[in-house]
């Protein structure tokens, strides 16, 4: 039911005029990226397997639907005994892409395939806007650890999402215990300023926290005065103090005093972690202060700036009257869309480094059997084969891999790619029409 | 478990400590409007309220807590059988705010009230971020229907709580069956692109949709070329046509282009729908542009331009050793926090118009009792009382009262309030300490 309802009337007019039954293909694109990013990041595609073997509706909601006089009694019926039994290809979870070039492809007929619409696009333009947002932000922290703390800025349920699209990002934690159970991300967290607020100075809770968790524990250090927070953490913990958080004021400045401080009174190990509304160029903005790891919320739940991927679902082919493949495409005013089958090569030059992107647009067959004239790597992953779902995608295994193929594919970028700055994508994308 | 888990670890250490049962008063409040914003709209209060009654602990998920070694065994003993058997209030949803007052407060235990802390701030400031969205957008429409169209722009649950804080912002449907179902919210819908490239031609798509809903259905125009889609629509429903809609190019020239060419063909009664990229700007730029309905998406549930509200959860009083209430704030740079009890008011002028919003102050007694110097209205309502959720707030119910609600506070704001330009907020803000 988290389906628009056109998709489900267009299904009932083509089962009536019977054009539900002709084979379709279905493509996921974007024409832009957000102006100041170079590259975008596929992820949610594990996240939508795992949804896809559920996709059905209950007789509770076809009731409602046919009470409603959305769907009539043929559409039910078709909907009823609904299993998606086509064929799912794309870009690996964690991939790089670029505007106009096909992420995800679903095969099969018109009926099976268009009702996937809505869940499709919901779960990639959320979760790669997210990814995307961690992407920037861990290739500006570099070696330092980036932790999600987002929930709260967040709906509910995105917030799970977007802790496992950040993980697909390079992120390494999660404040949200339900994303922590459901894909095995680290979970963090020690206290917030309400804690200290609850006891009577901030001596006691401290005390308290480290009572409860050890001298290991993070504790927050900006309440009240942070020179005083630092001095009372070291009285209570002693130098093996975990670490310190900082969530207000200037971060770079506070840092460095905060580092001297923690190095005078011997806790030297003692760690600094701070969290106030970092985006990567904050991040980017605290590279040479001693910041050991940087809690990201609202900005990494909000795609930093780009909340969404403006990723559509287009019909690129269908099945004519006389059985042949035919591309279709709409000429819509500045929203045009290319039809054809089509298949994603990554062209890398001698140093294994990425040069352009090679976008082979034909009939079936002739896309199959393609070769790219130079050395390129096939972009292109079936998650699902005539309904079959792999499963290596599904699961805290796909999101495991996932990450480690983000990180391999950003490795392979030029390195202006990683550049923070606005600009133009940092791969071409040319076409070679079979 | 849609929870941070620093909220258990201070549950753990307060169990520990014995502070847990201290009584609490936590506030959400917000620091500040996104600067082109003249006013916001709390929406979801009803929304927190139907998972608050759900809001519990599995022993599966009690048991992962306890395996990582987030909860001990009190902890999780607690948790076991938690109940919020406290009291909630704030403002009406709908309700229209300004920065720094408070928007709700949870009156308990520390315990039962900290961990909410997610949950409530995740509801609302997703929620609010889309309802304010929408009332500029409904505002900008004037008398002409805003329907939600932005489910594939966003999360797909996100998507329905969207669908729901549109309608408080004063959109009359939505394209997403879930929501349409929940909160008996009407469902729009009748065709995509797909569905005329699916077809042989134009004219076949337009028969097949016509045969299956009559020629009261919105026929989609702009496939290949406007006009002649809007000659076929036409001929093949002709002028008893519903509507037709257009989803590409200067939406003001076409449409008075299509209008002319309906009203020349007799089709006098056929609406114009117009759905792409659609904001509170591009709405107001079609004021005189001959549309009937506006179709809203992706800004819609990005809250167009500020996906968030920055709303946050701070501990403003609590129980003391003694067993009085003393206010607490935190002193953090930039951010800090009021402590103490607060009441929130709306002044109005003689002629029924808000001129300003007063908040007392003070302990619990002095703020119940407090009486305004000048007509205002009390802003405050009790969603919860010692754990009995009032159930107007809940369901279809309670999303019509919604709606009802933040059309007579819009209504109520001086005219400068509707503005779509940046500015100060619409209403300054006093204090009055007791």
């Amino acid at each position: 039911m988290r389906t628009d309802m056109y998709e489900l009337t267009m299904l009932r007019a083509a089962l009536a005029d019977g054009t539900a039954e002709r084979r379709c293909r279905f493509e996921v694109f974007t024409r832009r990226l957000p102006s100041w990013r170079r590259y975008g990041v596929l992820a949610g595609t594990g996240r939508f397997l795992e949804q896809l073997a559920a996709f059905r509706f209950s007789s509770a909601e076809l009731g409602f639907l046919l009470e409603r006089g959305i769907v009539d009694e043929p559409t039910a019926a078709y909907l009823e005994n609904y299993r998606f039994n086509g064929t799912i290809s794309g870009l690996a979870e964690g991939e790089v892409y670029f505007p106009g070039t096909p992420l995800l492809s679903v095969v099969g007929t018109f009926a099976e395939a268009v009702v996937l619409e809505t869940l499709v696009l919901s779960v990639l333009n959320f979760d790669s806007a997210v990814a995307a947002a961690a992407s920037r932000m861990t290739s500006a922290a570099g070696t330092r650890p980036c932790l999600d703390m987002g929930a709260r800025r967040t709906h509910e349920d995105a917030a799970l999402a977007a802790a496992r699209a950040a993980v697909v990002g390079g992120f390494t934690g999660t404040s949200n215990l339900a994303a922590g159970a459901l894909w095995e991300i680290p979970t963090i967290g020690t206290a917030a300023h309400a804690f200290t607020l609850l006891h009577d100075n901030e001596e006691q809770a401290f005390a308290s926290q480290v009572a409860a968790f050890g001298p290991g524990t993070t504790l927050l250090v900006d309440t009240y005065d942070i020179p005083l927070g630092v001095r009372r953490a070291i009285e209570v913990a002693g130098s093996e103090l975990g670490a310190v958080r900082i969530d207000s004021g200037d971060l770079g400045i506070l840092a460095r005093e905060v580092r001297a401080q923690l190095d005078a009174a011997g806790a030297t190990e003692t760690k600094i972690t701070v969290t106030s509304d970092l985006d990567e160029y904050a991040i980017a903005s605290l590279s040479s202060a001693p910041v050991d790891s940087f809690g990201v919320g609202t900005r990494l739940v909000t795609g930093s700036g780009a909340p969404t991927c403006s990723m559509v679902y287009k019909l690129a082919a269908r099945e004519a009257a006389d059985g042949s493949m035919v591309p279709v495409a709409k000429a819509s005013a500045g929203k045009p869309s290319v039809g054809g089958f089509k298949r994603l090569f990554r062209e890398v030059d001698d140093q294994g480094r990425a040069s352009a992107d090679l976008v082979a647009i034909g009939d079936e067959a002739s896309v199959a059997s393609f070769v790219p004239s130079q050395p390129a790597r096939d972009l292109t992953v079936t998650y699902v084969r005539d309904g079959e779902i792999d499963e290596s995608h599904l699961g805290a295994g796909g999101l495991r891999r996932a990450a480690e193929h983000h990180r391999s594919a950003r490795d392979e970028l030029p390195l202006t790619a990683l550049r923070l700055s606005s600009g133009e994508p940092a791969l071409p994308v040319r076409t070679a029409t079979l």
